[in-house]
């Protein structure tokens, strides 16, 4: 960690491989936004999360004199702020459709997919817990298959997850899912319409830094960093 | 339920005592947007709870034309589509404080507090799942007096919960507690800065419908609907 850096600088303390702390590290990338990254491992004696959020959760933006938690509203932020390229279209309907597609992710898919997996493949060995529990595994990656087809239902008509036009709703997606790719645990065979939606948003320079990405103990899967996979 | 209603009669699918249900309803009655509620008892055999919303969550809201899921998209929607009486303030800093406090109450509290105690004090009973686990309970309500704590440092130097005007915050942070105080299970002595405000909140028109809640089986507390408590 760089103590030195001035007050100024934006800094966002986060964790690799987690997807509300991806999630926001595409936004500040997509907006060029520079951003000086520190990990704050949590679960080790003299993380000072509870200092920076009373939550207790990453990621943390420091920005503008602030401390700034809640990946969906710092996003919203960084949308309003920095509008350009923007994240959220403006008609209303269209800003809810993100904003349900968002949630879908970040509670529904993560309930169901990435919350169990990642906890029992990463963070178990990680903050040395013990060993994975297959059946916890085995339900996330068979809810997995679930959530592709929804994704599939929506791109066989959309171009994008929430419409059209590129949103936070597809930075929420990949999120998730490049972490469950970061071990492997996504069959991209299983509908190409979803595998060219993630080919699409992975080749862009604000994915650049989360293939980069590598968490000690934890290898990533040999595909994970290619753009052609 | 009324078929007859014509497709343009705004409908909410609810069930009493869900806090992401009364957040809605609380935004629809202060905008003064005519509803009609629909009891979804998505237990129960015959729901077309995962027709209306494939996530399978309440609220759903009927309005023009469409199905709306999600209670943060649904009231971030209503608040854009009748900006007025606002929910959401103007500077982009703080609407983020509203929707960080919106995610604070809705995922940090619910996981903590409402979703425990609602469960294992009503919805077991309900639904016919049993005899309540005391020990979630109270860890449950050990809960409670930290976020009251929480609630009061905020109040403390703020007239509302994300500000010095009534926001969608104090809506989300009141559906909550509304749902607990119901079953009686809030300390109001425990701050008088919290009560107050909570006083302040209940005594708005939008929340008698609130307070005209009757869950068969479940009686409210004799507190429950008085406006000096």
């Amino acid at each position: 960690m760089n103590t030195s850096s001035p007050s100024s600088t934006i800094r966002l303390y986060h964790v690799a491989l987690s997807p509300f702390c991806r999630k926001v590290r595409l936004v500040l990338a997509e907006k060029r936004i520079e951003v000086e990254l520190v990990e704050d491992r949590f679960w080790e004696p003299g993380s000072e999360i509870l200092r920076r959020n009373p939550a207790g959760k990453l990621p943390v933006l420091r920005m503008d004199g602030r401390l700034l938690a809640e990946s969906q509203a710092i996003c919203e932020y960084l949308d309003e702020v920095q509008p350009q390229p923007a994240l959220m279209p403006h008609a209303a309907i269209e800003r809810y459709e993100v904003r349900r597609l968002c949630a879908w992710f970040d509670d529904k898919f993560n309930a169901e997919v990435t919350r169990p997996v990642m906890t029992e493949r990463v963070w178990k060995k990680v903050m040395r817990l013990g060993y994975p529990d297959s059946r916890t595994v085995k339900a996330g990656l068979s809810a997995i298959r679930y959530h592709l087809d929804y994704m599939k239902s929506l791109l066989e008509h959309r171009r994008w997850l929430a419409g059209d036009v590129m949103t936070l709703a597809d930075f929420a997606a990949a999120a998730h899912l490049s972490c469950l790719d970061y071990i492997s645990d996504v069959d991209w065979t299983h509908s190409a319409e979803v595998q060219e939606w993630y080919a699409k948003i992975k080749s862009r320079p604000a994915f650049r830094s989360l293939l980069a990405d590598h968490l000690p103990g934890v290898h990533p899967a040999p595909h994970y960093a290619l753009l052609d996979f």
